[in-house]
C-alpha cells in the first residue's frame, strides 16, 4: 500500500484514540490518587465541562458509584458503544478484558497497565496483542502513561493534579495549554516531567502520546495519523531505540517531513546511555550513527538536549522555516546583542554585515530622531538603551524588507523606561505582515518579562527569556528549511505556510 | 608590591562603595523615573526600612525637598562626612562636582552618568579621572549602572521598579534574593537583564557591578576586594574585552581562583560578535584564543553563554569542588535518568558502572523492601516511579559513601504519589552529612517542582529544572576540582571547605 493511501487507513483506525464518540474506563478505582480513580475523574470532568464530547463510562467489577455515576461491572453492560477502552487493571486480567472489549466492538485501547514484558511477563503481553489482532482492536501501551489530547479532552495521565507541600496543597501534575506541538514520548516519567515543564514555559500542545511498551500503534502509524492533523503543526520525539520498523519510520518520517517538521531527541547516545536504555525499555540504543544517519534521511532535527528539543519545537511550530542562515538582529542592549551574534555564529548561522541601503535608511531614521544617535548597525542594530517602541518598529522592518536577511531576531529589554507597554502590540502589527521567519528575546523572569513575552508568543512570535535559546530556535528554522530546499520542495512549502495564530 | 599587601590597601580603598558610612545622590531629581530620581529613592527607603545602614543625602543644584528630605544644593552644604558619592548629572558638570567631592573628602564615586570616551568625550573622561587621582577618589563608571550589594543595601539601579502593562502595573526591574554570587559585567544592559533572570530562578546574588567606560576600578582590583569577602563565594564575569591590565588580571585570577572560584563568559568569540563589541565597548575582543588562555591560567571556568554561566556559578557557589570525574546518578524516571548519563558523558564527565559492592547493598534494600524489585542498577540507580522516600534516601547515601563516585546527581521527580512532602527535608539531612559535590534535578515548573527545588536550594543544594543544566554544574565542579588539583591545592581547599548554608 502506498504511503498516502495507508495513511486513510490509519487516521480511520487510530481516530477513537483521540476523538472518541465513547470511553469506558476499566478499572474505574474507588481508592483516591489511584491511576484508576485518577483517570476517570479526570475524564469525568472533561465529559462534565463540555470539553470533552465522548460520554464516559466507568468498569469495576465489584459495580457501586464513583463521583455520582454507576459503575458497571463489566464493558458488556454498558448500554452503549464503547469506542475507546482506557485499560488501568492488573495485568493478569488484561487478556480477558480484551475479549470482552473486543466483543463489545470496542475500536481502540489505551492500556495503562504494567506487568508485562518489562517485568518479563513476554507471554502474556503476546497473548493481549493477538486478542486485539483478532477483533481489530488498536493498542496503545501497555506500561505507559497513555494519551493527553489538549483539544478533546481525552487525557489518561494518572498523577493526581494536586500534592501536599509544606505550604499546603499545590499543582503537581499541570496540563500546558493547547497549542501546536504533539510530543511522542518513550519514556513516561519524560512525558509527565516534560509536560510540567511546558506548563510553565507556556508551551503550547496539541497531543502527548506515551508509548510504554508500544506492542502495537507504533511512531509510524501515529505520524500517519499526524500528517493531515490541524493542531499537529511539529511533532516533538524522545526516542531511546527501536526494535523495528527503523526502515519504515524512516520512510514515513521523510514524507511527514515534507508537510511539517520533526523534532528529535535520542536517549542512550553514549555507552553509559546505552547501558541505562537497556535497562529501562529493554532498547538496543544501539550505534547513535546508524539513528543519526536515520534522522538526516527522514528530515528529522536532532536536539541535543531537552532545552534545545523545547525551544526548537516552539519556533518550528509558530514560523515557517529559513530560505538562508542570514540573521539580522535589534536590540537595545550592546552585550546581549553581541551574545546573539556569538551565539548564532557559533550555531553556524551567519551575522552578515547590513546592505549599504539598510544602513542608509537607518542613518535616515537617525537624522530623523526616531532612532538615538548613540546607535550603531554592525548587525546588531544597536538602539541602545534610549531606544523607543518606534526606534523598534523601523528598524525591524528595515531587517523585514531587507532581502539579504533570513531570520530576524528582536531582543528587546523591556527595562528603560522609553519602551512602553504598547511596544509588543506596535511590534506584533508589522512582524505579522511578513513571513520571514522571526523571533524574540526579552531577558528576565519577573511579571514585566513574563508578560512581555506572553503577547509574542499569544501571537504565534516565539519569545525566549534568553539569546541562546532563540537561537536554538532559529537554528532549526534554518535545518528544517535547508532540507526542504534539498527535496526541492521549500518554495511550494513557503507558499502554502500560514501562521496558526 | 605583592598580591597579598595590595589586597589590604584596596579592601581599605573600595570598602565604602559597598559598605560606606554615608552617601550622597548628587542629581538627586524630581522628574519620576529619572535615574537620579530612581536612586535616590531606593537608597532612602533602603535607609528608612534600616537595610542601609549608611545616611543617604540628596544633592541638587536648585535645593528643596524630594521624598521629605531636604535636598542641598552642593555636596559641601551636607553637615556631615560624605564617603560615596553617586553622580548623576550631565556629563559636562562633573569635572566641577568631582573637584567639590574632592574637597567634601569623598572616598568613591559611582558615576552613572553616561557621555564620556562612548560618545567621543575623550579629554572630558581623562579630566575627572586627574581630579579623582588628585583627590585620592577612586572611581566606578561612569557610563554604567554601578553598584547593587544584596547585603549592604547599596544600590545605584536606577531603573524603575515597577512598569505599566495591559494588566496594570508590575514588577519591571526585581532584585534577586541575597546570596553567593558577585556579578561582574562589562554590559550594563546584560546586568539588568541577568539580574531580572536571576530573581525568578531563585538565584542568589552577593553584589553586582557594572563597571561602565571603567576608568579607574577595574576586574582586577575588584578580585583583591572581593577575595576576603565572606558572601562572595564565586566570582561570575561577563567580559568584552579588555584594554590594559591583562596580565594583572591573569596574576590576582590566579591567586583568586586558590581562593575561590571564577566563572566566565565572553562576549565577541566571533567575528560578528567581536565587531559588536567594538561598536559597544571598543573594545578589541581580540583573538579569542588568547583570552582562552589566560582563563586557563587564571583558574576561570569558561561557560559558552549565559544559562551555562548561571548554572555553573549556581553549582560553585553552593558545593565544594569534585575529586574526580565520576558522576553517580539515582532517578525515578527512567528516560530522564538515560538523558543525564548522555549529557555528562558528552560534558567529558564518567558515570561508570556501580562497584559490586555498591550493588550489593542495593540488592539488600531491595529484599528488604525498602527499592522496589523492579528498580536496576546500571547507574543511574533507576529506582522506578515506584520509588518513595526512603528509597531515594538509601540509594543517595551509598553514592555519598562510595568512594568510586565524586559527584551524586539526585533526579527526583515529585509527581508519582510515592514521593512525600518529606522527601527534601529527608534527603537534605543526608546530603549535609557529606562533603561531596551534590546536584539535585526537578524537572517541570509547576508548584511542587518550584516548591521542591527550593527546599534545596535554601539548603545549599543547587537544584536544577533541566538534566542538561544540573551537568552544566557539575562540569563546573569538575573543572574546578581539577584545576586545584594542578595547583596543588585541592587537599588543602577541600579541608578548609564549609558550606554557606
Amino acid at each position: 500500500m502506498d504511503i498516502l493511501s495507508e495513511k486513510e487507513k490509519i487516521k480511520e483506525q487510530l481516530r477513537p484514540f483521540f476523538e472518541p464518540k465513547s470511553i469506558a474506563v476499566i478499572g474505574a478505582s474507588h481508592k483516591e490518587g489511584s491511576p484508576g480513580n485518577v483517570i476517570f475523574y479526570n475524564l469525568m470532568m472533561n465529559y462534565r465541562s463540555g470539553k470533552l464530547k465522548a460520554r464516559v463510562y466507568g468498569v469495576n467489577i465489584k459495580g457501586g458509584e464513583l463521583f455520582g455515576e454507576k459503575l458497571y461491572k463489566t464493558i458488556l453492560d454498558i448500554p452503549d458503544d464503547v469506542e475507546h477502552a482506557i485499560i488501568v487493571i492488573p495485568a493478569k486480567f488484561t487478556p480477558s478484558i480484551m475479549k470482552e472489549c473486543g466483543e463489545k466492538g470496542v475500536k481502540v485501547a489505551t492500556i495503562i497497565s504494567g506487568g508485562f514484558s518489562e517485568v518479563g511477563n513476554v507471554e502474556l503481553e503476546k497473548q493481549v496483542l493477538e486478542i486485539a489482532r483478532e477483533y481489530g482492536i488498536r493498542i496503545i501501551g501497555p506500561n505507559g502513561l497513555g494519551i493527553f489530547d489538549a483539544y478533546s479532552g481525552v487525557d489518561t495521565l494518572f498523577i493526581p493534579e494536586k500534592k501536599e507541600t509544606d505550604e499546603g496543597l499545590k499543582i503537581n501534575m499541570p496540563r500546558p495549554r493547547a497549542g501546536y506541538i504533539t510530543f511522542l514520548s518513550q519514556s513516561g516519567a519524560l512525558g509527565d516531567a516534560v509536560l510540567d515543564y511546558m506548563y510553565g514555559e507556556n508551551l503550547g500542545i496539541s497531543k502527548f502520546i506515551s508509548w510504554g511498551n508500544k506492542i502495537d500503534v507504533d511512531e509510524s502509524e501515529m505520524l500517519l495519523y499526524l500528517m493531515d492533523d490541524e493542531t499537529t503543526r511539529v511533532v516533538m520525539m524522545y526516542l531511546e531505540g527501536l526494535k523495528k520498523g527503523g526502515k519504515k519510520l524512516v520512510e514515513i518520517g521523510r514524507e511527514f517531513s515534507k508537510r511539517k517538521p520533526i523534532v528529535v531527541l535520542k536517549g542512550g547516545v553514549t555507552e553509559a546511555g546505552a547501558r541505562a536504555t537497556m535497562s529501562h525499555t529493554a532498547s538496543l540504543a544501539g550505534n547513535y550513527r546508524i539513528y543519526e544517519t536515520a534522522f538526516k534521511e527522514m528530515g528529522a532535527i536532532v536536539a541535543k538536549n531537552l532545552l534545545e528539543l523545547l525551544d526548537m519545537a516552539k519556533a518550528l511550530a509558530l514560523q515557517p522555516p529559513a530560505k538562508g542562515r542570514n540573521v539580522g538582529v535589534v536590540t537595545n542592549g550592546g552585550g546581549p546583542g553581541i551574545l546573539v551574534s556569538d551565539f548564532a555564529e557559533r550555531a553556524g548561522l551567519r551575522v552578515p554585515r547590513l546592505s549599504s541601503q539598510t544602513v542608509e535608511e537607518l542613518k535616515k531614521y537617525v537624522s530623523e530622531g526616531v532612532i538615538p544617535s548613540i546607535a550603531t548597525f554592525p548587525n546588531p542594530i544597536d538602539l541602545s538603551g534610549s531606544a523607543t517602541d518606534e526606534s523598534y518598529v523601523v528598524a525591524t522592518q528595515l531587517l523585514l524588507e531587507d532581502p539579504n536577511i533570513d531570520i530576524v531576531v528582536v531582543l528587546a529589554l523591556h527595562h528603560p523606561p522609553t519602551i512602553s507597554k504598547d511596544m509588543p502590540r506596535k511590534m506584533i502589527n508589522v512582524i505579522k505582515d511578513y513571513q520571514k521567519p522571526t523571533l524574540v528575546i526579552d531577558v528576565g523572569s519577573a511579571e514585566v518579562s513574563v508578560w512581555v513575552r506572553k503577547k509574542f508568543d499569544d501571537a504565534g512570535i516565539p519569545a525566549y527569556p534568553l539569546p541562546e535559546r532563540a537561537i536554538f530556535g532559529a537554528k532549526a528554522l534554518v535545518k528544517y528549511g535547508e532540507w526542504l530546499r534539498k527535496q526541492g520542495v521549500l518554495e511550494q512549502y513557503l507558499q502554502e505556510w500560514h501562521p496558526a495564530i
